[in-house]
């Protein structure tokens, strides 16, 4: 068990996550004596819970290369030889995400039809209750047409099973909405697109602004680009708090008015709160892995577990390989080249 | 004279700047008689200021290379062409971006030294008076190790003219800020950097949200990532924007509170207004452009011509030519390769 509040986030986000989902089990994998006394305190968790014991970890600055051949033993490593073994249906960590990539890919294997593994999370935009699913988030830095194109279906997937949209839209991040504009690849795979089984759902290109606007279900761009995307939101909304908070101290009257808006504040807070929005789906994997932010608490981890768990109640990786099948990019591909 | 409230913000907000920098003097290119009408209402304006008839414009639609090839007479390429002649330093448009690209790069030629020229806009951080230069925002969708390393060059020249910034410093945008993690040429021309004359100034990588935490004055990036980020940016701000008014609204007593705290979110507005951070410099040709943004009004376009007025009062392109005779990226290259 990785993450910077580790074992305590992650034993407590099981103990909510049990709450809203009773009939799940926990395996933890980690120091046994650690994750008894934690779990010592959850009487229900401690009843479903098992533990596999090993004192051998991943650190967060482990190369993910080396952590994947010289740490066979650590419970990044352990967990997901339960997902293998069909012990677990996921493995839920907040540890070192390079290494846990790495680790995952040799360990469950990449499904069939799938050329890249692809990390999906979704946002909240500015209509309430309507999210968008970006991805690639980092798993894969630069990306074909193809890939571009399987991501669409990936995503559209997620978008199904973990929030329940039946024809989820879906568009390629680009510097404009003009078809001419862009990178080769992404007009490359627009064409695949257009072409492809998803033609009616794909709406053509995004711009980084579109991802928050609430018209669009998934976008998709190369892990390079979501990464960096997702840390300017991140980065942008900070910055905004933060000169809010100045704002309410500059006068005592603002202050006042600070103090009549709480609760309002609160509920707005809530809303953007990036707990909510924790868990990057590692997608393509012939068994669940979700990456936990490594900085986040028991909510945070809780919802990341969540995710999981939709993903194995929603037989995730059965609807995407049935899509994947169907889907059929390689012909669309040949028949274009 | 292009853009959505063209020509007016245009005349509008060349008087604002009259106002700023009273030893200016304008060149407005278009149709005389509207143009005529709307300076007449400025007095010192009017003293000032030339105008170049023209009845052809560059559309939006226009496809750049059609433009350069066809629009010969258009207000932008006979804007461009003044700066070129010495009878302007710099032209300011909010028109068609790829047209004004395509056809500054043909009208003024690159400097020497520059392998491209890149786009660079300055915008508001976390920290009070500190602002990012962020390049490229969309002139080069891929970059070369040595396009970033320029990019270095011409961002901090930047900073240093157009902000007062004595020794900038720089970072390259990545995804991690370990040195192992990111593309291959963001890796290579942090290698060029630390070897460079920028050495001292060069502080590694940053991740996105670092272009808004006030600790870098110069963020180098591909034009694809820049242009993308930029947008995302924006949408985050509109969507937390939305979201604050949705919350003012909830209840009397928030409502209350909003009334209260009008002088404080009014100063935290002006703080973030796109428009104070309009104008995106097209750096590295022989002669200044700068690209307003379209949908602007006249304060938006003053800003925009206010950058050109820093960069021409700074000898901008001066101090530029000679960083990079200094800088001879080339021989590092060639010692390395």
């Amino acid at each position: 068990m990785g993450g910077d509040n580790a074992p305590n986030s992650v034993v407590d986000g099981a103990a909510i996550s049990l709450k809203q989902y009773p009939d799940i089990n926990f395996i933890f994998v980690g120091d046994k004596n650690k994750i008894e006394a934690l779990i010592a305190r959850h009487k229900k968790l401690a009843k479903i819970s098992k533990i596999i014991h090993t004192e051998e970890f991943v650190t967060a600055d482990d190369k993910p290369s080396i952590a994947l051949r010289k740490k066979r033993q650590s419970s990044m490593s352990l967990a997901i030889k339960a997902v293998a073994d069909g012990d677990a249906d996921c493995v839920v960590s907040a540890g070192n995400t390079g290494a846990l990539m790495l680790m995952a890919l040799f360990g469950l294997k990449t499904l069939p039809n799938v050329s890249r593994p692809a990390i999906a999370a979704y946002y909240p935009t500015m209509k309430k209750n309507q999210y968008t699913v970006l991805l690639d988030m980092g798993a894969n830095l630069q990306c074909s047409a193809k890939n571009l194109a399987e991501f669409a279906f990936l995503g559209t997937t997620f978008a199904q099973v973990v929030l329940g949209v039946k024809k989820p839209s879906v568009c390629l991040l680009n510097i404009g909405s003009e078809e001419m504009k862009g990178k080769d690849e992404i007009k490359e795979a627009a064409t695949l697109l257009s072409n492809s089984k998803l033609a009616g759902e794909f709406k053509g290109f995004a711009e980084g602004d579109n991802i928050m606007d609430g018209n669009v279900d998934v976008v998709v761009t190369d892990g390079f680009t979501g990464n960096v995307t997702l840390k300017a939101s991140e980065g942008t909304a900070k910055m905004i708090s933060s000169m809010l908070k100045e704002s309410f101290k500059s006068s005592p009257l603002s202050w006042l008015g600070y103090l009549f808006m709480l609760p309002a504040l609160y509920s707005l807070k809530r809303r953007i709160d990036p707990r909510l929005y924790n868990g990057g789906v590692f997608m393509g994997l012939k068994g669940l892995c979700v990456k936990s932010h490594g900085g986040t608490d028991a909510l945070g981890f809780s919802n990341a577990i969540n995710v999981g768990v939709k993903m194995s109640i929603g037989d995730f990786n059965k609807h995407l390989a049935e899509t994947l099948e169907k889907a059929n990019l390689d012909s669309i591909n040949n028949d274009k080249g």
